[in-house]
């Protein structure tokens, strides 16, 4: 059987990267984790506790298609806690972690053919899910001026018919301001560009907190995640927003495509928006992190780096140090002991002369890795 | 913000029929539920135990994009276990549930437009992911001669990329024998039609077990979960098993598309895969409900049945009965107590004239509500 056109997909270059740091380890060396996208903390306690409550009370069959209505309504008082925003449930639909939620925005907005655009740096699966949905993904390069967020000039010229936008960004975890948010939602509104606002790295910010796209405007999907600061990547559970004429049609698309969400995830997911001490804990050691990287990663000679305002990112250009990402992050991982991840994965066009590094680790971790990285890079010259 | 064309999907019949259900049980109504596609039955005791182990022991963070390992390990051996096949498990690719596993296999396989079969009467998502994908489903109206299976005659006159064929089938329970499908398998071949195989319902049969299509071409796609005989509907945990030369292009797909399938249910699907004792134990529960169905649902007027060799459904023409199976469920469900679907989401064409009665739940539901359908059904005359 042949495949289709649509299923030709790029690969993800850092798990090339994963695959070749888990060889050097089962051949007995040590390797610092800088590549990875997910906290190495578990879900909190909490969440356990009430799955392991449940697990010996109900028997956890399909829930209803948009979610359980206790989680729905905890997530739209999230949106109180973290941004004083008044949300209707209703609006709320719980997915299978934010991949789901992509899968359920585009077919719920776009048909085949449509042209989606998207910032460059940015996460490398939205050009592929497009893709796989028949769908054109369009690359907006960003600008450094911008700190690599997309601004309403980037996007003239540009026929579109959706853009999606992450602040905090991976790789950059830099944030978009109320304003620069707004003043893309209005440019998109006015254009008749719907407008998709990934805010999976809410909660991840050590400065301001992030603007959510629903303070703005109610006529956008907001996708968001309990992966990053709830610490429950492996759960696969997220949530979409969407507005009020739409909840029908995403309800019957996500029958018909998902069933439910995982029911269990569902359950530990309820409970771990109460978890705030743990989860506060844990933004704490990434805080303390993110300082470590910004003072210690110019002293190695990474010099040229954006300080993020969220997530647990830093990315680096590197172009006086290689024009060859891919060989230069082959050679950290080979040569330091440190897996980071190449800025091709993010940035087709620049990302051979930038490198992401993850600071989602413990503090030892990343104290060891800059020391590496540092000793490396001396010897190097 | 418009939604596309592809979104407005139908909706799901029987989740109209659950929410009066609901509603009537809310007003203090007892209500048998025979409309449900789940067990009643937990995920075997091994399989939470497993989960409440690991819980204490692993971050459950992200798994690789095929699954753990050890997984496709132990589904390949299922392969010999039930169908004395050997299997490859690298083949072997773990998704979140069926539902994802289509998702997969339709994307791998077909382009935008793209002509695909399915036989009716059959599971409705079939058509509606098709439909969000944008492809096209083609309904091929299956013979009661050929046991509401299709057959290759039917094909004929057909123009088509794919087809899809589940054996046993939903909501008729009935199998294809080993040369009815490979007669299938092989007419498609001949034709260039990529095949899929739907083998949800394998491991619950009441006779002769069902055939894989791995035992007769490696050339296709196989689609199963852990939902139906291992009784985990809800941890949204299945798998597919794919040709040998397509293993790294629906990896890609899944790790873009997907990330990974739920990490806690994989633990809990792998030791699911040893409760042969408890899961045979369900098994003998379904087949005593079987019998039950087929002894008294005749007597409730309820005469056009063709025995189920599988599955946990029973599915009638009552066109004797209505010529409007919407009305007829309301009424049962209204008049008896006992919730049932319509035949409209399984055929388009001539579902006004079917119903569908699963009896997956236990025996003394299974027996009260057909004590109620007699009642019922004499007082109606």
């Amino acid at each position: 059987m042949q495949v289709s056109s649509r299923a030709l997909v790029d690969p993800f270059i850092v798990m090339d990267v994963m695959e070749k740091a888990r060889a050097l380890e089962a051949a007995g060396r040590s390797i610092i984790h800088m590549e990875v996208g997910q906290p190495g903390t578990p879900a909190p306690k909490g969440a356990l506790k009430a799955l392991a409550r449940q697990m010996e009370e109900g028997p956890l069959g399909y829930t209803v298609a948009l979610g359980l209505p206790e989680l729905r309504a905890g997530i739209a008082a999230l949106y109180r806690r973290w941004y004083g925003v008044d949300l209707n449930p209703d609006r709320v639909v719980v997915t299978a972690g934010s991949s789901a939620a992509f899968l359920l925005s585009f077919t719920t907005l776009f048909d085949a053919g449509d042209r989606v655009g998207l910032g460059e740096p940015g996460y490398p699966s939205y050009r592929q899910i497009l893709k796989a949905l028949s769908l054109q993904a369009v690359g907006i390069p960003a600008s450094v001026d911008n700190r690599l967020q997309p601004a309403p000039a980037d996007l003239e010229g540009h026929d579109l018919h959706g853009m999606i936008v992450a602040s905090p960004g991976n790789p950059s975890g830099t944030m978009l301001s109320h304003d620069a948010l707004a003043a893309l939602i209005n440019h998109c509104a006015g254009r008749g560009i719907k407008f998709i606002s990934d805010e999976i790295y809410h909660g991840l910010h050590y400065a301001d907190r992030a603007t959510s796209a629903l303070e703005i405007s109610d006529d956008v999907h907001v996708i968001n995640s309990f992966s990053k600061y709830f610490s429950m990547t492996g759960w696969r559970i997220g949530w979409m927003v969407v507005p009020e004429d739409q909840i029908r049609v995403v309800e019957r698309l996500a029958q018909n495509m998902f069933i439910c969400p995982p029911h269990a995830s569902q359950v530990a997911a309820l409970a771990a928006l109460d978890c705030i001490d743990e989860l506060e804990a844990n933004r704490a050691v990434y805080a303390r992190n993110r300082q470590m990287m910004l003072e210690e990663l110019p002293k190695a000679g990474f010099t040229r780096i954006a300080p993020p305002d969220g997530a647990f990112y830093v990315y680096a250009d590197v172009s006086d140090l290689t024009q060859d990402s891919l060989k230069f992050a082959a050679e950290i991982l080979e040569q330091a002991g440190v897996a980071v991840t190449p800025g091709l994965d993010f940035d087709p066009r620049r990302g051979a002369q930038t490198l992401r590094f993850s600071y989602a680790r413990s503090s030892e971790d990343i104290a060891e890795g800059l020391h590496r990285l540092k000793t490396y890079m001396a010897r190097r010259g």
